[in-house]
């Protein structure tokens, strides 16, 4: 078995043997069994949008089949299977966001489910034209509730959050008819205009996912940040640690995966229950340890610093620990895997969302009406199964780094109004940090984000570019998979301003913070916008004037081609570091990694080399910078 | 070039040698250029939904790849897919009927758009509970519009629709959760629930593939005809011709090809125009000579008696007889190879909508604001290419049947009004054909629906099973293609009586209708729904209960896909000619065809070989007639 992919990482290495010791499969052997990928399919001109075929356009020009049975080209083929991956990552978010936002909805003073932070909600409701005057915040927070769900399926009108984007923004999008009307239905129609016989322009069909796109970025991620904001607190800068090693030998371990607040939070509450941690004693155990995944790890790290077991490519390693109790978890990126596999070890693996059910699991749904009493019956699940655990199948590698998480918009606001001079400026905004990058203190800010990828070495692009960038004197903020890779590397300490470039250094010093800042989940990416289109709308400008990038180095889900479409459509250029299956068209290639920057200002860069994509960012960073003259 | 599909019809031959003489492409040159199609996709079990693959799973069980990198089996893959193939269907149908609820939103007393049938809206007012006594028309329509139009979006509660089925029907619903949301909601969590990590367990997912169903098939169609109906008029019996004999050599030739009648009533408006009319005399034409093709051509059958020139397979061939001043398309199931086609005569390729612009077409946007002014203005377009017709090209085969259309439910049932014994029975109900089943007059009945698909003889399975059937007694209701199959073949007329069983004959002599009954377009498959309810409903039965089938012997669209799988979800069992790709699941080709059945009472068939099909679909039938030991 080949597993040259791993050089960059000793835990995997050893625990990949201890999987072949155990009789377990991973990700790595399904790798190895599915020998070369299909060529048509990794160029994007296989279609199966209808039974006459499946059609697959001929690699060589002018030879073999041109043209599907209908007709379509290479190029329709590309811009549709490309509309309808946007579309498949737009639905994600963007349920996550409905969730949430039908949590709000049913929150009351007495259930579950609270209304945190009252300020935002009240900012929201103000924003939103909701009357506050004398309300009960429960009221209030019903109404906002119910526009948010609105925000889904309204039949009128254009979404809400785009109002918040800069001006300039706004023309681009209102020309080109961009502006996303509501949620559901961007998606219903991108899978009706790629429906056989339908649009075939790829124009047209980049124009129409690009407007899907806003309505994730802009709409069901935006939407689903504010609400878990205001339902359970917008993050606050903490600490945490990162890595495998933080799953403890003499504890009920339980691994959270998944993606919805609205379940972890109920877990984390029911895993700090006192009955529950004696529970646990009494079973022989020093107490309960919840350690987070993904983007739910993400979201449980950002609000009670609950520490980060590993990223996507992880959650297989975890369980082969042979220490876990219990894999919990909801929708998104969950290895179906992890159910055979943790039939190898005691680990009880429990599904809980009707949205993803999963062969083999344990389910066990999850109903908000019953939020808590369910995570608690789930976390007893793990605690019984403590005393199954075989010691001798047990090993947990040491390695883990500590983190500073929790940067919010607003704290990373409440953090630059240290350095505000009170005599001449007002304090809540992003000046200071427009400052100093037209300073030139610090040459602009990116944004890494994004999964991991079995076709990069995990891991090694996101941290060879977010050193090289902070090296740089280039800001990061990061979120989702790419945020704990960073935090495993120990990039989000304060420690880590000894890699920066001097002005860079300077800035995490006098502002007392990390040069990567973790913004949250994937969803949060929604964060990312607001935070530049509050500097651009500071200097009067567009996104697309600031030195600022997106960068995905090892993205592989849909949702990450829905956020890099957003990205570009908010006029900030992303870098993927794994290359989409568009290469079979030529057109709608250069469509997104040229042409469209005409249309929108901003454009994709595909590189799949970590070096040769920093040289790239920083390269485009600079003439922002000459552009603005700064 | 070997076109062996061909020899079921001559037309189709002397065109496609016309073809090659004047350089033109044809679906079948494309069909040999493919060559033999990808296996993995054919058995559907190729997953591009992230990119850590594309994976594909090895037919070999036990050997190669049965896994996708995420763990993903056969199985998911292949549930996933056919989930994600009827969210495609149903958006298709779906977002048809939304922009009909925009227009009659939009519909006033001095507009383009008027209410035609007003009685047929105080109904659906009244159903819905809309205030009418003492209410302007248009005030209604517009509520009645919104209501529908939230019907897409809104975020608690069941579709409305729902309510009209068979009690025993809801009850199976209810128990099973499949109860249809807003309808694009259930869109996106199709696509959410498919995403990479989520769900995996295949029962679920077909649960969740038939709720989404449902929302197509009582939802959006059901919406599309009744807001047509009302907008446009209710169809009533009308005599009509079929097959490209309906091109006239000195007339303007004007090809009307797509699905929504917002579009084509205005074109038929248009094409009625005095001043047009005079205009294409003026440019030496006897008139202007309007000609349908799909679904559009079917909507202006039903409603205006416009000739049909032909079914899908058909578009290209009608371009061929040189003849064709214009094809005017708007969405769906439209050949992109369409573009280039035209460019071979002189023929103008205009495309109209927003959804489903066309790559090499004019493209002339309709909207519903300046619906006549565009039609009008797209009319002049192709009578202005009358004089660049060029004669040594044109040749028009003569081939044409008789055919009588409009067979709405509310036309069905003034048929069986003439045969009511009204001092024993009511009006206005179904009873005259639950009595004929009933007494084992006609032994059944059977919907045969659907598209061409090259894969299959175009034409013969749909005549081969219709004739079949009513052969047997059974009668036989058509829409889409299946019904032009039909028209073509002269069975939509009362001397097919000839052609059936002696109590079928008896039926269609007393009733005074045809033995195969044109119902409509593809949405108004929920006509079919809607009476084989209300013949439920009166027996005090369940659909399944009933000796009624579905047939789409010749699918190709992803739209048949969630119109099988509604009907099937409604009780009714689905005999499908072209297998979808879902063998490379034996346990999900199981679930299809048969354990289904344990859930909602019927299933698929797949049976590719027409008159097997006919054998089972008579067992299936006699078998329910012994059940109702009838």
């Amino acid at each position: 078995m080949s597993h040259e992919v791993l050089e960059f990482d000793v835990i995997s290495d050893r625990l990949i043997e201890k999987a072949e010791r155990d009789g377990a499969e991973t990700m790595w052997d399904r790798k190895v069994a599915m020998k070369a990928p299909c060529g048509f399919g990794e160029k994007g001109v296989c279609c199966r949008h209808c039974s006459m075929g499946p059609c697959r356009i001929s690699p060589v020009a002018g030879k073999g089949a041109q043209r599907g049975l209908c007709g379509a080209t290479a190029d329709t083929i590309v811009a549709r299977n490309f509309a309808r991956t946007v579309a498949g990552g737009a639905a994600a978010h963007s349920d996550h966001g409905r969730d949430i936002a039908h949590v709000l909805y049913m929150a009351s003073e007495d259930g579950n489910y609270k209304v945190k932070d009252v300020g935002k909600l009240m900012n929201l409701a103000a924003e939103w034209g909701v009357e506050t005057d004398g309300r009960d915040t429960y009221d209030i927070a019903r109404e906002v509730a119910e526009i948010a769900l609105m925000e889904f399926g309204k039949p009128f009108g254009t979404l809400r959050f785009l109002e918040r984007a800069p001006e300039p923004r706004k023309e681009i999008w209102k020309e080109l008819g961009l502006e996303a009307r509501a949620i559901d239905k961007e998606i219903a129609t991108i899978m009706h205009s790629t429906h056989i016989g339908c649009a075939s322009d790829p124009e047209s069909i980049l124009e129409m996912t690009m407007r899907a796109s806003l309505a994730d970025g802009w709409g069901g991620s935006m939407i689903g940040t504010e609400l878990s904001d205001i339902l359970y607190g917008t993050p606050t800068a903490r600490g945490t640690e990162a890595n495998l090693g933080v799953i403890e030998e003499n504890m009920v371990n339980i691994l959270l995966h998944g993606h919805d607040p609205s379940f972890s939070e109920m877990v984390v509450l029911a895993a700090e229950d006192p009955e529950l941690i004696q529970m646990a004693k009494d079973a022989g155990a020093e107490g309960i340890n919840l350690v987070g995944m993904c983007c739910t790890g993400n979201e449980v790290t950002m609000r009670h610093g609950v520490r980060i077991a590993g990223n996507f490519y992880q959650q297989e390693l975890a369980v082969i620990t042979g220490a876990i109790e219990a894999v919990i978890v909801d929708v998104q990126c969950i290895f179906p895997a992890l159910a055979k596999l943790a039939d190898c070890y005691h680990t009880k693996f429990i599904s809980t969302s009707p949205k993803a059910k999963i062969d083999g699991s344990i389910y066990i749904e999850f109903n908000e009406e019953h939020a808590l009493e369910t995570t608690k019956k789930i976390v007893k699940e793990a605690i019984e199964n403590y005393k199954n655990r075989d010691r001798s199948k047990v090993y947990i590698p040491q390695e883990k780094n500590k983190a500073v998480v929790g940067y919010s918009v607003e704290t990373i606001i409440q953090h630059l109004d240290k350095v505000v001079n009170s005599h001449v400026d007002e304090f809540n905004t992003v000046k200071p940090l427009a400052d100093v990058i037209w300073a030139g203190v610090i040459r602009g800010a990116a944004g890494v984000v994004g999964c991991n990828n079995p076709k990069v070495k995990h891991d090694k692009s996101h941290i060879t570019i977010i050193k090289e960038l902070i090296k740089n004197d280039i800001i990061v903020v990061v979120t989702g998979c790419a945020a704990q890779a960073a935090a495993k590397a120990g990039l989000l300490t304060m420690e880590a301003k000894e890699l920066c470039g001097r002005g860079l250094k300077e800035v995490c010093e006098r502002v007392g913070i990390p040069p990567v800042l973790h913004m949250g989940s994937c969803v949060d990416i929604s964060r990312i916008l607001d935070l530049v289109s509050r500097v651009a709308k500071l200097k009067g400008l567009d996104n697309s004037d600031l030195p600022v990038v997106g960068v995905a180095p090892e993205w592989m889900s849909e949702k990450a081609v829905a956020i890099g479409t957003y990205v570009v459509t908010s006029g900030i250029d992303t870098f993927l570091g794994v290359t989409p299956q568009v290469t079979g068209s030529e057109r709608f290639t250069d469509m997104l990694t040229n042409t469209i920057e005409d249309k929108v200002g901003a454009k994709f860069f595909f590189e799949e080399d970590p070096n040769a994509c920093v040289e790239k960012i920083i390269d485009r960073i600079e003439e922002k910078r000459a552009k603005l003259g700064i």
